[in-house]
């Protein structure tokens, strides 16, 4: 494994940015790595605060994370969940019995008065986490999608109405604006290069983008921006990014996502699958990798990640 | 198995309370039963409203309660206790993933503006509960209990400390005065007697004592009222009673506990192996039943409830 002089700022969602994170993470230092993770879909459940997108970067980091479901706790049992349900609350968003100590115990150091950020810092250090994962904002920004059936909050549209109602528009609802959390702020000015995992580019990482300052921030900065396509062959890995983008009347594949990194990005990588596709991704102006983006191994995820790097520092 | 024609208004702490309301639910129609239950013990941890004993109760009539520990949900798992340990939470009050759901409902409930009372109601009724278990107050009015080693509240004396440290008095912290719920208003008003239930009078039925007016209501009050001893040859049959009354300098017995209630008791019932205490309570100016009062059975249950009503009633 070489090592790398390079500090990187990696930006993700739930499943897809947590793979390539820990493939980062095995890679870089705690000190040469932040990833900045989507909030957007953040929900109170039962007056719970949830943050599904940390904690699945955190679960996935800490080696906890359950493979078959892409959220929560390996070995994981629903006790609590079921008894809710006999007390009459519409349990569709399933929260485990490990997982609600996640929940739990970020709620009451919210209500505490701590930011999401020093949360976030000592779940993940008391997992034996070292890497930075910071949320991107210690604001409320939302993802609202609006659907043939109404608006939707995140969480209700992707797991309630398991992404089926047709969708028109997302939006992002502030309560006044949301500015970058410390954590993603310093990354912001001190990293060398910036990383797009392989997340849902409406879902996942526009909120990000969203953040006040956060896409004028990353247009003008000064070293490389690599985006991992999450589309492969014209289908989301994971996920209705495909769905959406069909919805949206673009055809779904990697070249549209690269249409929306446009000015934010400079190099793309796509899955050998989508070979055909890279001249329409350097006609946008973006240098492309082709290689496997498939990732599941952990040796999947580190050699990504080193292709990654290796790439954007050539 | 008489009917009885009478309406009840039984006084309950945890375990041995929750035991003769149980026996009393099972021979009193909905209509002719309202358990008022100690809410000194309640506690907020990791955020969650925990209320001891109205759970015990609760838990006992619906038939779920742990029959080995005295609290808690049959068939309970800690999982989520685990992993809030993990993340560096001093876990010594044992939350079970079944128990949990109570407490997250009920804490999202209450923060929703509904009060203890109505919160209550909805549980118990999920739980197919018919008989009203009520709070003894919507307010707060914690126990206190000052040791040798300073003032703890209840839980932490009692789970935290094991009852361990030397008490040198129990003490009752309202926020600007408790006035009782609109349950237990109403069975002031309407019922023909009371029964103390076999609970602590120190830590279970003397903060239901000090809640606004209620003493005062108990004196004057114009039915039967009947008490069970908690205190069986010298023993509490389980919990710091004993310890208790040893440490404020009175022979643990019963006749020590019936003086706790002279002037809001008529009918005092003692164990069998008690027997030779009787006198010293019709002393006090109580009439006495000697019975068994240990119990372990369903059956028990009721047969002692049984004979709590057939003494009040002829």
């Amino acid at each position: 494994m070489p090592s790398y002089d390079t500090n990187a700022l990696a930006l993700a969602g739930g499943v897809g940015g947590a793979k390539l994170a820990l493939g980062l993470a095995k890679i870089l230092t705690p000190e040469q790595l932040t990833v900045v993770v989507n909030t957007g879909d953040d929900e109170v459940f039962y007056g719970l605060h949830v943050s599904p997108d940390l904690d699945t970067v955190m679960y996935t980091l800490a080696g906890i994370a359950n493979p078959e479901s892409g959220w929560g706790i390996t070995g994981e049992t629903f006790n609590m969940l079921e008894r809710l349900s006999a007390y009459g609350e519409d349990t569709w968003f399933g929260l485990g019995d490990k997982d609600l100590a996640t929940h739990i115990r970020r709620t009451d150091l919210l209500r505490n008065g701590e930011t999401l950020s020093e949360v976030t810092a000592k779940l993940a250090t008391a997992l034996g986490v070292n890497h930075g994962i910071v949320p991107m904002t210690d604001d409320s920004l939302k993802t609202v999608v609006d659907t043939e059936i109404g608006s939707l909050a995140f969480q209700d549209y992707f797991v309630k109405h398991r992404s089926e109602p047709k969708a028109n528009a997302i939006r992002f609802e502030t309560d006044g604006g949301a500015s970058p959390s410390p954590g993603f702020d310093n990354a912001l000015n001190d990293a060398d290069i910036i990383v797009y995992c392989p997340s849902n580019p409406y879902l996942s990482v526009a909120p990000i983008l969203e953040v006040a300052g956060v896409r004028e921030r990353i247009k003008l900065f000064s070293g490389r921006r690599v985006a991992v396509s999450p589309i492969v062959g014209g289908e989301a890995i994971k996920g209705p990014a495909a769905k959406l983008m069909a919805e949206f009347g673009v055809e779904p594949s990697c070249v549209d996502v690269a249409k929306q990194y446009v000015g934010l990005c400079d190099l793309f990588v796509i899955d050998d699958v989508d070979a055909g596709r890279a001249n329409d991704i350097e006609a946008l102006g973006m240098d492309v990798l082709v290689c496997n983006t498939i990732m599941n191994s952990d040796e999947d995820k580190t050699e990504l990640a080193g292709k990654v790097l290796d790439f954007a520092l050539r």
